[in-house]
């Protein structure tokens, strides 16, 4: 284990074990060196670590907020992650697939059960604006992103909805790729917003089940048609 | 953005535009904080928090392995960190049930599809041992996670493996506790016993929904008797 790693493992001990909870501080950069043994700059860049994962905050200052602090705060660091792993193929697509499908399926279901007017409003939109034929390629799938997204949303449920988003991120630009080079560009569009359509209308009228399927059956067949390749062609 | 964050924004950047794929080399250290116009120690901390994600792995000599390279290993970057969130109690309990319920529904589908015999023979000597008296609340509770983990791996699919495994694990201190102060452990016990039981055999016979309805039942029922409680008590 290199030193960095070793601090990086005290910490998570910690929080494993409960003595080191929300809102709690690290010691002092020196102090922390001192007691495990390795040289400050292993500490810092262990905090930097922490901090990139949204583990710990650092702030300066005098304040009670000041040094370094166990963070509860929401951060993109789960999504973040997740999607540099499936960028690098460390997944390959079959299997972020069938992850989308287990996600999507329960998300959709949360969403029959917790569907509000005002998300129902947004969720229309985003079809309507899919349905205009002036939206452009880029856009009509940055849309289809959101649709999926505020769908996880409205489930109001933040771990599922962190892990939709992260997977369905994750395959935004392969996703955007294979669809460039589609003979028929037209023709899955139209049954893209077909079974867009279809999923929200059961959203809509409460049939978790039949959403369920639906979303299941959209996502399944969308990558039988789309030829998508994830982190080819290695450099060396 | 702190310099450090610039560094990492730019990695990520390069991997998910294409431009850094597995295998590519960061220029030296130098080189690259320069061209960012940061410190060599943003450049080293910014590695540290990559690597501590699995996303680039380090090695020192003159090789051709030698320097910093993006990696496609594999490593337990994912599940480390939502295990820390979890732990951190930025999701609550009924959310993480929630996502439990449809990565196991999946799992335990996938699982009947591909059940080998040394792997139902692995499951059967875990529900073995869980079912001898002599088994230690802890030693069960380590017993009960090998369950459901073996099941995620016996699915082949990785990415759901890991979200299953994060999940779980995350959950594995905050259940033990729990199950430390149930009145009648004796009699919870025993109706885990069936629940496994039953999950088993309905995988053994290739019973993909009655599987996924039983680990469904399952978790809920499990969690409504457990008085679970999250990230609690926070030290300011």
């Amino acid at each position: 284990m290199k030193a960095y790693e070793s601090v990086i493992h005290h910490v998570e001990s910690g929080i494993l074990d409960g003595s080191l909870k929300v809102g709690s501080h690290l010691p002092p950069e020196r102090d922390l060196a001192m007691q495990l043994g390795v040289s400050r700059s292993a500490v810092r860049e262990a905090i930097r670590a922490l901090e990139a994962q949204g583990v710990v905050a650092s702030a300066v200052g005098a304040g009670k907020d000041a040094g370094t602090r166990i963070t509860d705060r929401r951060t993109r660091a789960l999504s973040r992650l997740l999607r540099l792993h499936v960028a690098l193929a460390k997944y390959p697509v079959d299997e972020v697939v069938e992850a989308r499908v287990a996600l999507e399926r329960s998300s959709v279901v949360l969403a029959a059960r917790h569907l509000h007017a005002d998300q129902q409003a947004r969720l229309r939109e985003i079809l309507d604006r899919m349905a205009d034929p002036a939206v452009s390629q880029d856009e009509f799938n940055e849309l289809d992103t959101a649709f999926h997204v505020v769908m996880a949303e409205v489930g109001r449920n933040d771990l599922m909805t962190d892990m939709t988003v992260a997977v369905r991120e994750s395959l935004r630009r392969p996703i955007l790729d294979a669809e460039r080079s589609l003979a028929d560009w037209a023709a899955f569009r139209a049954e893209l917003q077909q079974h867009h359509e279809a999923i929200y209308e059961a959203v809509v009228a409460k049939d978790e089940g039949r959403a369920a399927d639906l979303v299941d059956a959209h996502i399944r067949a969308a990558y039988a048609i789309l030829p998508i390749t994830l982190g080819a062609d290695p450099q060396t």
